[in-house]
């Protein structure tokens, strides 16, 4: 008898396999006898023992019958066992997408016109937002606690909401640094701000429901709402954060996405009237606002504001933090404080989503919090991410003064260089010929749903040495005068 | 000037706080001037420089107006500065609860009427299904890998469909102990065999559409199917496992959940006849199979029988695995083997829900995995289940022989005790007792959708030590005796 064995694993489950593909395909008849243990190793080359725990997995699983060593014979098993060319595994490439349901042909559709990430990853100077900034006295202390929190976490399935522990010490997090008076019981940890939204469209949304964003924003939130069939409706957004005027007023909307300490990404800090604003605007259409207050910790001219939560008082804003940033993104751990009229909602949807956050690692960052470890590690990014900044202000103005309108808040990870001159095909040029030269550069188009009047960049710099932002800075100013 | 500070935080963080409320409460008037700062700190009894801070801190936020030290003025900042109470925070019990979406609506009635996990914790035993495993040298060796993947795993955003080298392990694990031949690109990381039962349900399912069931079935997968708003139709399960000659012919099912390696919770290993009906059904009706291979590992009198994927010659299973039960819930990892017709939708899917698993704790998994101390660890597990599996009948047949007849297949990690002459009234009767007694007893008829004939228990006995199985099966016998 011939057979192929596949390679992968022992080799007794590579016999098993090809000899149940033999049956199943009809190479080897229902009821017929299978050769004898010793003929079929000198076929195959295999040890005795080798076909015979093929042979007693085989009977174990239904497919032969008699006893294995005297003598063993294929079981009829069923319409299948039809001779059919069995193929080793389902074709890969080019395999029929199969139908899904509306939220999952959207989906899928999203995923298939996302902006790659971490394009320009190989590139010596990359000006992406997003990447971690890098900490070696937070890298110890992480590995410490977490090799703590491993000896020391339970092992059973995790509270849905999240480890009191660490609701408690968020609590107090916001309330020194944010103005926010939450209790433990409104706090719910999440797999990171993404899952946040998520939660909430699912919680709040039917398809056809109208959602406002910030026009520009980040593309992950509006990713989230395309994926539940809502109406999308951008709202503009000026020097002081979003344009409460141009809120819709006829119709109901059910959910307002913001970015009040630092609008993502044109950088403005959303003016106290404006919150007011916002707010009233939210008590009396009834619509939820979500506070996305993604890096609202990097200010750098003053004091952190409180976040638009601390104005909150009816009860209509859902504060959504995340560690990604101030931490680093493959933690994927965040924080939503909820509305008391929301809370048993969302906690039954994280419990029902995925039944809880690991509880190592919210050990872990509990402890982190605790011992103060977190705050040196706030206050040391926030001194290097006020110097990278000003550094990279500083070599924007050298290299491509006349060239750029600088969008900036002192405060965040990024600044906005919005291009005076060029049109925006020649900005595709720029980012091309920087490409060339060893510099990432990412256009602020993306970002927008009604593309912006001019050009602009977003120019990102937690992760890059001063001497790399000059550099980079030098590069561009070269390549804007070429073009 | 009164002020009642609400002791969180540093002073002069509750004084901003304060100051504000009065200013939001009205109680402060726009235009009006706000108290020297020495004044204030006398009036307080606090410091010049927490009022100062305060102060400043108002200024920046646009609170006020005018240079701090010398003359500050309260600004006008619109509609909701009027003269109404200000709650200290919003009202938590008996919060009115806010309308959701459908599905929204849904998902809190199924938190509200969720069976309460680990009920029975604190008795001196407790038979409750799903208890971690303890393993002293699984937990040093885990605590060793995930220090060491602390040190050197990527902190930027993780790959959405897992860890390369984590897959990887699972598809080297797979071919040699579940008969399944999968390639590192149709594995996706999810978190935990909840989240996969989700984003299938997302993915795959409109409302109204049906899904069938095995009954009896884990509660988890229901609620979210019910949470999708699917029609779910229950199909019967004898002791080869789901009964195919039931399976609905007419219309369309779109999904159908199953555990063919050892039926959940009945213990009924599916025949292999079984398995081609069912596969065969699924090819002709054009329907998904979710083989959900909870605890397919731990087979004691024989070599684990191959999943039912392996048989899968028209792409139409999903495979979940879960290392919930071979290591340790709170971990929260999991894995979905899929047909190459869903694969894009699915890694879409986790990218949009949530960006993809934490990737220290998928470094420190890969690691244990090629370390060889994960198979170490299933082989230690299997032993001493197979012990403690056979301790619990001997104990059972002994105290309780007469009144149970046992559903038990030599594998997994409970067994069932279908209680022969209690009506279900008395069956409550009997759980009420023994926990008098420090029993903890798991009825099985919430694992159904129509009520079970005959009142039955669920019996885990993962991480009972033999003398606990013993003491726990007396006190049974004792407690049915009463009754």
């Amino acid at each position: 008898m011939y057979l192929e064995l596949d390679g992968q694993g022992p080799r007794y489950a590579q016999l098993t396999r090809g000899l149940k593909q033999a049956i199943l395909g009809g190479r080897i008849n229902a009821h017929s006898r299978l050769p004898a243990t010793r003929v079929l190793a000198r076929d195959l080359d295999l040890s005795r023992n080798t076909v015979l725990a093929a042979y007693e997995q085989l009977a174990a699983e239904g497919f032969i019958e008699g006893r294995v060593g005297s003598g063993c014979y294929v079981a009829a098993i069923g319409a299948m066992q039809a001779p059919q060319p069995v193929a080793k595994a389902p074709a890969r490439s080019g395999a029929a997408r199969a139908p899904l349901s509306r939220r999952g042909e959207r989906i899928r559709e999203l995923w298939d016109r996302r902006i790659p990430g971490r394009e320009h990853i190989g590139l010596r100077y990359n000006l992406q937002y997003g990447m971690p900034m890098t900490n070696p006295q937070l890298a110890s202390a992480w590995r410490r606690e977490l090799a703590h929190a491993a000896a020391h976490a339970q092992t059973d399935y995790p509270d849905p909401q999240g480890l009191l522990a660490l609701r408690r010490q968020i609590c107090d997090y916001l309330a020194r640094r944010r103005g926010i008076l939450a209790a433990p019981e409104d706090v719910l940890i999440v797999s990171g701000a993404q899952q946040a939204f998520t939660l909430a469209a699912e919680l709040l949304l039917d398809e056809g429901d109208r959602v406002v964003l910030e026009d520009p924003h980040y593309q992950g939130e509006r990713q989230i709402m395309q994926a539940s069939g809502a109406e999308i409706v951008g709202c503009r957004v000026d020097e002081n954060g979003i344009v409460t005027t141009d809120l819709p007023t006829q119709g109901r909307t059910k959910l307002a996405l913001v970015t009040p300490s630092h609008q993502f990404p044109s950088g403005a800090v959303m003016s106290l009237a404006r919150r007011m604003e916002l707010l009233a605007w939210a008590a009396s259409s009834g619509c939820w606002i979500i506070e996305d207050d993604y890096d609202g910790e990097f200010r750098y001219d003053a004091r952190p504001l409180a976040a638009l939560k601390s104005l909150d008082r009816d009860g209509r804003v859902l504060y959504f933090g995340t560690f990604s940033k101030v931490l680093f993104p493959s933690l994927r751990l965040g924080y939503i404080v909820l509305p008391p009229g929301l809370r048993d909602a969302f906690i039954g949807a994280k419990w029902l989503t995925d039944r809880g956050c690991p509880a190592i690692e919210q050990a872990a960052l509990a402890k982190l919090m605790a011992d103060g470890a977190f705050e040196r590690h706030l206050r040391a990014a926030a001194k290097s991410l006020k110097a990278r900044r000003a550094t990279l202000l500083a070599a924007l103005r050298k290299h491509a003064g006349g060239e750029v309108e600088v969008g900036d808040s002192s405060a965040g990870m990024h600044v906005v260089a919005w291009l005076t001159r060029l049109k925006l095909a020649q900005a595709r040029q720029l980012v091309a010929r920087a490409k060339e030269r060893g510099l990432g550069l990412y256009p602020i188009s993306p970002y927008f749903l009604k593309a912006p009047a001019r050009p602009g960049l977003l120019l990102g710099f937690a992760d890059l040495p001063a001497a790399d932002l000059q550099a980079a800075m030098r590069i561009l100013g070269e390549c804007l005068r070429e073009i």
